[in-house]
């Protein structure tokens, strides 16, 4: 047994909502004690942490699908982590485990709830802890149930995926394909889209950061566009709403491009669109799928075993004092793949 | 047998495309000829033209579900006829018909194409000639077909309907009414609140020239909006969507506010209400839906008979030359129920 009292943990705390970009001084790093879990509760030793775009939202105090992190609050984060201590009989020390382990290097509050989104064990036959955050975690699981139950795509579709390269659009990407979809990506810069065509096997991506979205549209998507799966909203979302074909879905899983904004936010000017082409926009939470989960899990590691899927994952090293910079990557779009921070080993 | 010789054709023509609203210059009346029909041809007299908000739309140049109407062509109305001569077998003399007559008292080209929106014979034992170009007529299409099929209401869901004094509004709540949802329209003024609210039995009437539809939106749908059928767009639309229930439903049916905007579109900065409510934003064009006119009519021939359905249309006399004007007062919300030319009696 781990010697508890010995151990000191490095947490990331809200000590202001930013306005804009976060800044250091919305930040403050605390050392707490460890403690030692109660009765049904696991001591978690954090690994992997998930650095994700909704993180921004989370930081205002606006009405969402989940509460606001408070001023004060250990920073909300899913991550992998290690059992330390368990006293739930369906965890053992050593068992690799999922979960809303927080910003912090320990945890000891999370709880194995049947059906929840918490303390999950995860099967590294499947795949890497970090594969565990990418392809088998919220993203997959946001990228699988967003392309297929909200999107339901045909064989014969032109899916437009923004964010290409990210954690999310790279599993939709791959998944629409296999579906039998044409997909062209959107992506910054010539690394991540000739590695979403070459290595992922999109048909093509266009280079937002140094071409017309518009023209690329075009070319692209000659006949229009059946699925559009929106990571990013902002003038792409516009770019795209003109490119609707009829009976067109918007599956509205994300706007990076806005989350920063500190005016009011722009809507997507070109909406009408979507009634001149029968088409529709709609929302989605990955947390309401969650009993679903099990299932998409076993069909990505499917696709990943015989080789038709990949997920790539973007590790960050240095622990919870690199958290700010890890997350400022995200938004400057840095990062190439799904963004993880290496907490420990 | 008419003396067709001796008729002139009094037409409305498009002289040139408007910016912004239109104005008398973009109009041009003609004096025509009335020819003889050709085989399989009818000759309809106009005697009531509709006049509708996507009449704007048509003006433009620009890609939508219908062709614009070209410069120098006559403009694209729907109305209702009278048979004078007929070369085809399926009318007669004497019969009332409605179609796309076109902006002009005599239509030689208006064919019956089965299954298609042309020339239809109307059935004035389920209602007047002017409620057929309303709910029995493309509005009333709209509202069943809109509200049924994209809105999918359920007994109890808070139903919002904009324009709702409009012709496609006052169908919109009394059908949602008539399904078991509470109904919240907004409109302009206190006669066209009080009308909706006192004959047309919806629950509440948002004033939006007196008061703010925000307020109105907080006190009268407590719990939130399920279904959002929206007529106006502009800031009435970002008003609904920060107040959406989970899986809400937007029937985009059009944006009167903003048909005659010049600058940019303005688009709904609070799109992102959609993912947080997993709702949808969907657009619907009614043409889609001819085949099932016949049953909706029959459907809601049944409710204007017992009772439990009204409409109501504002009739402009005046011939072709109102034309203009009236379709200016729809704009400016002039109108009280489905705006309606009389050209002929």
């Amino acid at each position: 047994m781990t010697a508890l009292a010995s151990l000191v943990n490095h947490q990331l705390r809200l000590a202001s909502r930013p306005v804009g970009p976060i800044s250091a001084d919305n930040w403050q790093f605390i050392e707490a004690p460890v403690a030692e879990p109660a009765e049904g509760q696991v001591l978690v030793q954090t690994l992997l942490l998930s650095l994700d775009p909704a993180m921004r939202g989370w930081l205002n105090d606006a009405r969402s699908y989940i509460p606001p992190v408070g001023i004060g609050e250990v920073m909300r984060a899913g991550g992998i982590g290690r059992v330390l201590v368990s006293r739930d009989p369906a965890f053992a020390p050593g068992d690799l485990v999922s979960g809303l382990l927080g910003a912090q290097e320990y945890c000891a509050a999370a709880q194995a709830i049947p059906g929840s989104r918490a303390l999950q064990k995860i099967d590294t036959r499947l795949g890497s802890p970090s594969q565990w955050l990418n392809v088998f975690g919220i993203p997959g699981m946001t990228a699988y149930f967003g392309l297929l139950d909200v999107g339901q795509p045909q064989p014969g579709d032109t899916v437009v995926v923004s964010g290409a390269a990210g954690a999310v659009g790279q599993t939709v990407g791959q998944l629409a394909r296999i579906k039998g979809c044409r997909v062209v990506g959107i992506a910054g810069g010539p690394a991540k889209c000739q590695w979403v065509v070459r290595e992922l096997g999109f048909d093509a991506c266009i280079d937002y950061k140094s071409g017309s979205v518009r023209d690329g549209l075009k070319q692209h998507c000659p006949k229009g566009v059946d699925i559009y799966f929106d990571n990013v909203g902002g003038e792409i979302l516009d770019h795209v709403l003109a490119r609707l074909r009829p009976k067109a879905r918007i599956v509205l899983c994300g706007a990076i491009s806005q989350y920063n904004a500190t005016g009011a936010m722009v809507g997507p000017k070109n909406y009408m669109a979507l009634l001149v082409q029968r088409a529709r926009m709609e929302g989605m939470v990955v947390f309401d799928y969650a009993p679903r989960f099990p299932a998409a899990i076993a069909e990505l590691a499917g696709y990943l075993k015989d080789g038709r899927m990949k997920s790539r994952e973007d590790i960050v090293d240095g622990g919870i004092a690199a958290f700010p910079r890890a997350l400022d990557m995200l938004f400057s779009g840095q990062n190439f793949g799904k963004l993880v921070l290496k907490v420990a080993d």
